[in-house]
């Protein structure tokens, strides 16, 4: 009764958010639908147990220990695994109905979270509502002055699009199944549920084959998955609510078929084994011989992979070898096709026929769509919002990825603020606007390694989850900033090393534990954006590049550099009066232009630091600007235009890349300088 | 011809230094017997191969692709793993002759190492040294301005003592294997040959035993290892070169086997299942059923372990059981004994008889010294070199553990700076003194977790590491800091976590990312000493008490202390004209002073933290009297003592246990107090 009066009591004081303005003192991410926030704490010690009653379900079997598992690691206290008595249990779980056998897309993902200061209930359609309100009930638990707790509140939620994907290349960098798993496990902690899976490309055959063994034993220079590991994986993904959709590029991007099966090759080759630079390799898509390999080759991946859907990629198919093949332009004008764009639909459409006879779904990137082909197949746009709106409006369903590729370096709120329905898809009808099944940020493996990748998708992925799964009008980059800093810790947690590899390859770069001076320019510093990353010295005879300089340690965004714009933001906004900014930027801009003496024998010292002195030099005078500009500012005294101009240039100087870095806190610097010297008036 | 001259001339710049005064630019460790240091280096790039010639040895399949994988790890450089021809390979390794089948005891471990500008080449009798000089090799890599290097050198090398071990006690708490496996990966980067793997106690008994299963199905809690886990666990040691020797306590120390066969025990009981508090328990050694049941027991676990070595434990036997007994009491006045003492001779006599019967020598605690039992029986000292003299003297076999209980969070120098052959051991003669093997350092796992224990093992156990195995007269602590604290990040490529969980365990404890206040409070001060720690809350009623507060993110021994006491030292000694010295000290006190006021509300925020509150404040106010200290001391104008005996008291307090830590900086402040305020002069 005592009990009752509490929850009641509760509900009473409980106060209702729209998502978009959640409380800021809870680290929820992504933002639920709906939060009703009450007074009080449910605490979580160690008599903690679960309860689950409902529909049967394997991935809650192994969920709820797992679940325990995280709680315990979470809050260092050992928990009892065994389950409870419902009316006994902390936590009490209802499962309404047991899942598909294959997670299929689009079944209900949501669920109810109900917390008292006697108990929560977790109530859900299907196993995967479960799965995501327990994610949900592990970043509620914080340590608070009775213990660790969690608030009161009511929590309804589900997610705004049915597809929130992740792709991961693993072709330009074979990536082991281990930091694949904890991947895995970092997207079921956002409510991810696909892993787009890029096993072949140019540079690699990650599947094994039994049925055309030449494609693993020849195009993956000893690097891929066997079947074995690929089925363990595959159920690894189902038990956190994950599909596993694979993709098999073609016509091109497939050099590594043809290094086993030249006969399939537009061009004679020859295509010796052994990882190379991307040349022109495209399928003979006119031959008979090509569609009974890839009919044995679709057939074996499609009962190797349960997923309904199937990618054969489709994207930037060189023509190089199609022109140079008199036989392929023959058939091109044999069969009163305009161009080769006109051939690879013919290719499509025969290809669709084969990935549908063996009971799947074929998806493609932008350059497939083609309205020879069926309205089952999905469109994957790297190009726009415009590309898939066209889509849609011809009846075929789409995923965004453009505005999602992880590894041009974005910034995390650059992603955020792109919207799968913006754009030309906000013109869409409704019906139309159903086609858009949501998105998928893409990982590129050209800069990468099982070293690197955490911190290349972490945590800018986990706002880019927000974005697929919350509200459409939870967009606030403060908000999402706020939580971002919070969330990326606890992902630590689950093995993600995106923070704990910093240091680790930074006394590397180093040769020693003393890293205090190479870490404040670390700090400062951000890989180049987009494509525009060289290498500095030539491909080695083995294997790749090495990806151990200071770009690949330093942090796609740094969050320096994004702390000290704010704090020069505010001291503007302020017009020159927040005295505290003031003093926090002044202490900033002194730490680095005292950085560079101290770190310049470091960078002499090592081979991989020497590129990097540019950059610390200019901290230093970017930083040396600054102060004179903030005196300058304090005693209103403008400073002279050749002063300007000399600044400037070095500002200008620092945001090109120099070994493949930018100094991010360039920007903000050179905004003090325009303020301590504004430009001459200009005379009409 | 080129390269021979190269070599020459290196050899002739070459300097010879006694192992003592190793060139600080070299961060070997555990220090070589010998080195001579060349000029220049030898690059290692990514044509870097190895070639192996001589004996061949499953250790060297394995080891030499391990190297590459954790010199690929440490340069972040990709290399060649396929073996590679003598004429071309950088490193040429020449292994003499193929080990034993099973690992003895004092089998050579000697290697040479010559390293020249144009190659590297390792010579060993055995695969155990080509496994050392390895790890000798992947300690010299590091960057410089022509690529990572080595430099150029020669280096002979042989251990100081045969048995140089590590305890781990998996009973307390139990410690999965991937978390034994990297630390086997820290020892043998250590060279330390031998794993201690305390495998039965009160608390628990952590092998699968098929002839008696109620040992692991009662008496573990289901926490055990199985045979099978074992077996592939003895691989992954020998493959390292490292023996595992395990121990089975008895006849003390024995709950957790009279659990499942309480007939064996000299009062009735119940012992029902479940961790709990160490009680009192003897198996009763008067009945033959006990001497059959050890049969039984020893038989299996003789032939499941391969090591020539299984120790009894038999420390601290708790007479309690015998006395109540009328029966044992009746058994020693039957047979003529005098007391307890000789009832666990006759014990271990019986029990050498059937240890011995199946193949094994025995070993036991310092109490299972007793002239009855044969000279095979090897003695492992916690009571410390006395006790080891003397059962040399007796022309017993002995290891030191007193003085490396890693336990007792003692400082690496305290370790560091106990010998085993010094004290009474000093006196033996020669041929005694080779009865002494070595030592065995101690993990005792009352207060350690799967999380913590990594902590609590390094780097502390590298300088113990380096105490068995090089020369007696490498003994400069400042040599072995300024090594350790190099040694210790580069562990952390091995996956060892003591550096890494440092900060998650702080934001666990903070509940939030940013902990830069809590840290200084952190870094300020160690868990207490010897066996002082109590717990400040009940035992809760399921698995053990959860170890997640600041003493347990601790560390043990905290390097801004010994730094800042560096510093202190280094003003005091100049008479207080260090003006550096003294720029820092103020620097550091600052920082302390202004820390409390930031820090405080956190500390309250936190059920976890509360505890430390004291601890915070006292750092501050003790850092206020230091600042005042500096001030009086560059004035010259002492203070009264009012003010001196005030400041003690506040660093006395400082340095007692509270929420069981200590602030170790509170000794270094206490030094600055006294020289500001000279004690009155006394009048006899």
């Amino acid at each position: 009764m005592r009990t009752l009066l509490l929850v009641v009591s509760a509900l009473f004081l409980s106060t209702c958010f729209a998502a978009s303005q959640m409380p800021s003192t809870l680290t929820l991410m992504p933002v639920p639908a709906k939060i009703e926030l009450g007074t009080g704490q449910l605490v979580i010690d160690q008599l903690f147990t679960v309860s689950v009653t409902g529909a049967k379900d394997a991935r809650l079997d192994s969920g709820i220990p797992r679940f325990l598992d995280q709680l315990s690691r979470q809050t260092g206290m050992p928990l009892n695994k065994q389950p409870a008595d419902s009316a006994k249990a902390t936590l009490v779980i209802r499962c309404e109905n047991a899942g598909r056998k294959v997670q299929e897309l689009g079944e209900d993902e949501s669920y109810t979270l109900e917390l008292t200061p006697a108990r929560a209930t977790l109530t859900a359609r299907t196993p995967l509502g479960v799965l995501h309100g327990l994610q949900t009930f592990l970043q509620l638990v914080e340590p608070a002055p009775a213990g660790f707790a969690v608030p009161v509140l009511s929590i309804h939620d589900e997610p705004r699009f049915a597809w929130r994907g992740l792709l991961i290349d693993v072709c330009r960098h074979f990536i082991p199944l281990d930091v694949m798993k904890r991947n895995l496990d970092g997207m079921a902690a956002m409510k991810m549920n696909v892993l787009h899976w890029h096993l072949s490309d140019d540079e690699g055959f990650r599947v094994e084959s039994k049925k055309l063994p030449k494609l693993h034993e020849l195009g993956s220079q000893g690097q891929y998955y066997t079947q074995a590991e690929i089925r363990e994986f595959i159920g690894y993904a189902r038990d956190r609510g994950i599909r596993v959709v694979p993709e098999l590029e073609m016509p091109g991007h497939s050099r590594s078929i043809v290094v086993g099966y030249p006969e399939l090759a537009s061009q004679p080759g020859p295509y010796p084994p052994g990882r190379v630079a991307r040349d022109a390799t495209a399928l003979d898509v006119t031959q008979e011989k090509t569609y009974k390999f890839l009919d044995k080759l679709i057939g074996e991946m499609a009962s190797l992979f349960p997923d309904a859907y199937l990618h054969i990629g489709g994207d930037e198919v060189d023509d190089k070898p199609w022109n140079s093949n008199p036989k392929i332009q023959e058939f091109i004008h044999a069969h009163g096709m305009k161009d080769n764009r006109d051939l690879q639909a013919y290719f499509n459409k025969r290809l669709e026929n084969i990935v549908s006879k063996h009971g799947k779904v074929m998806m493609g990137w932008d350059e497939v769509l083609h309205p020879d082909l069926p309205k089952t197949v999905v469109v994957q746009s790297w190009r726009g919002q415009e590309s898939l709106a066209a889509a849609a409006k011809q009846g075929y369903r789409g995923l965004l990825s453009n505005g999602y590729y992880l590894d041009l370096m974005w910034p995390a709120a650059r992603h955020y603020a792109v919207d799968p329905m913006s754009g030309a898809a906000a013109t869409l009808t409704p019906d139309e606007a159903k086609r858009i099944l949501g998105g998928e940020a893409c990982m590129w493996a050209e800069y990468i390694t099982p070293e690197t990748i955490d911190s290349r998708i972490w945590p800018r992925l986990a706002a880019i989850a927000e974005r697929f799964w919350s509200p459409q009008d939870v967009k606030d980059p403060k908000s999402m900033y706020q939580r971002l800093d919070e969330v990326s810790w606890r992902l630590g947690w689950l093995g993600l090393t995106h923070e704990s590899n910093y240091v680790p390859m930074l006394r590397r770069l180093a040769g020693t534990e003393d890293i205090r001076t190479l870490r404040v320019l670390a700090d400062a510093v951000e890989p180049t954006k987009d494509y525009t990353r060289t290498e500095v010295y030539p491909q080695p005879p083995v294997q790749s590049v090495p990806l151990h300089r200071l770009v690949d340690a330093a942090r796609p965004e740094s969050a320096v550099a994004r702390r000290f714009a704010e704090l020069v933001g505010n001291y503007i906004e302020s017009g020159y009066k927040d005295s505290a900014a003031e003093a926090q930027i002044r202490a900033w801009l002194v730490k680095w232009q005292g950085n560079h003496p101290t770190l310049k024998p470091l960078l002499e010292s090592s081979f991989l630091l020497a590129e990097d002195q540019p950059l610390s030099e200019d901290l230093a005078t970017l930083s040396t600007a600054g102060l004179q500009a903030l005196d300058s500012i304090g005693k209103n005294q403008p400073l002279p235009e050749a002063w300007r101009s000399e600044q400037l240039a070095v500002a200008e100087r620092s945001m090109q890349p120099r070994a493949n870095l930018l100094i991010m806190v360039a920007p903000s610097i050179q905004k003090l300088v325009e303020a301590a010297s504004p430009p001459p008036a200009t005379h009409p």
